[in-house]
């Protein structure tokens, strides 16, 4: 809140000179494995200094004439093939001192991250393994220490898959064409943590938003009675995309 | 979507230098003027080269030192003097090639804007006038063309704003202590547009969610009938806040 030291400290910093900055994006890459329920994110392991062999999230400086948007699909592009890849953008992380390069470098040139989220279909993503770099899809709950600030930034980025999952249809390009109800819950079991409906209560609202459409086709798996395949219907969804709307 | 052209695009970046950068923050300062209905921004008049004497959003350069949010704060403190400031982080644009700056410098600097977002309330808000720049709070509906892609960025935090109504309380931190349930319709209507709800399914649905309290006072407005003034009960909110839910 700017009281009167606030006040002060601006117009000290008024006189500063201008920070000088590198530019770089990291992406948040998750995906479900929905046969096993994990919620999974894509990691790298560093092959320099600084943080040489840690594990980090995808990322890369900005070139010349390059845009942040190319800069996040360039980097993605050469770590997974993937279908319909969609990315968007996440948070900028820009305070001082969260490069260690900062620091020995002698121009003071700072480091500020631009971060991009995207979520793929697990079955679908090739992960490009180069030979030299380690690369793995790690299940969120086991992430270690990673470079830099990219716990944080992965912290934000799963605040932010929970969010897209309660507000928006994003489940549903995630999971296979077809889908029992039940596949569904786990999904959001898996990404939302338990208890955060019942099942009943997921199902009846869910069926009641219009949007799931029954193929008629039965599936049996394991021991329970079958269940019906469902798919997500755009066109009945189309009039609610624009409209407020919770999906759990 | 990467393809083969991708590819090739990324593989030519790849040998590319790294882009240099300076670092801006630029303010989405709404305000709701709740007696005329208007929904405002706040804008300043550049005094420099490029865009002099253009309308613009209040910004800064972050300096050598200073956190992205520092500066954002910075540049709010010389320009308004409100209770209770909250900024949010909104996005950060960075192509090449939009600020003139870039093409006329030999140095080729790029410079990189990532923007913020507040909201505040238009009674309690002084703006500060230091006797050489122009600022105004300016309808939204009125905005003129801005200096660099300032149009755009308040696009952009004009869609956060509706996308905050409709899912946050932050109304309740633009209007007054107590208020009618008409006032709230207004200030809904104002930000979202005519025909977003009827006023009685509005009103119904507010009253269901439990936390809007009946003071009791009763205020005559104009012809109609006096009606009730309540008050947001952040207590019976607080067990909603982590929730998903629609409030309209």
């Amino acid at each position: 809140m700017p009281g009167r030291n606030h006040k002060k400290i601006s117009t000290a910093l008024n006189q500063q000179p201008l920070a000088d900055f590198k530019v770089g994006v990291d992406n948040v890459i998750f995906s479900v494995d929905t046969t096993q329920n994990r919620l999974l994110v894509l990691l790298v392991m560093r092959q320099q200094e600084p943080f040489l062999n840690s594990w980090s999230l995808p990322g890369t400086l900005v070139r010349e004439g390059e845009s942040l948007e190319d800069a996040a699909y360039r980097i993605m592009a050469e770590k997974i093939r993937v279908k319909n890849l969609y990315l968007e953008q996440l948070y900028t992380f820009g305070g001082p001192n969260r490069d260690p390069r900062e620091a020995s470098d002698s121009y003071a040139v700072r480091y500020l991250s631009v971060s991009y989220f995207a979520l793929v279909r697990f079955e679908e993503a090739e992960l490009i393994a180069d030979g030299v770099t380690g690369i793995a899809w790690y299940p969120v709950k086991q992430v270690p220490q990673l470079a830099f600030d990219h716990n944080e930034i992965l912290a934000y980025g799963h605040r932010r898959l929970r969010n897209k999952l309660e507000y928006s249809p994003v489940a549903f390009e995630v999971l296979p064409e077809t889908f029992t109800l039940n596949d569904l819950y786990q999904l959001y079991t898996t990404v939302l943590g338990e208890n955060f409906a019942d099942y009943s209560n997921f199902r009846a609202r869910l069926l009641k938003l219009g949007f799931l459409c029954d193929t008629g086709i039965k599936v049996s798996r394991g021991a329970g009675r079958p269940a019906s395949l469902y798919k997500f219907d755009a066109e009945a969804f189309a009039p609610l995309k624009d409209k407020p709307l919770v999906f759990i």
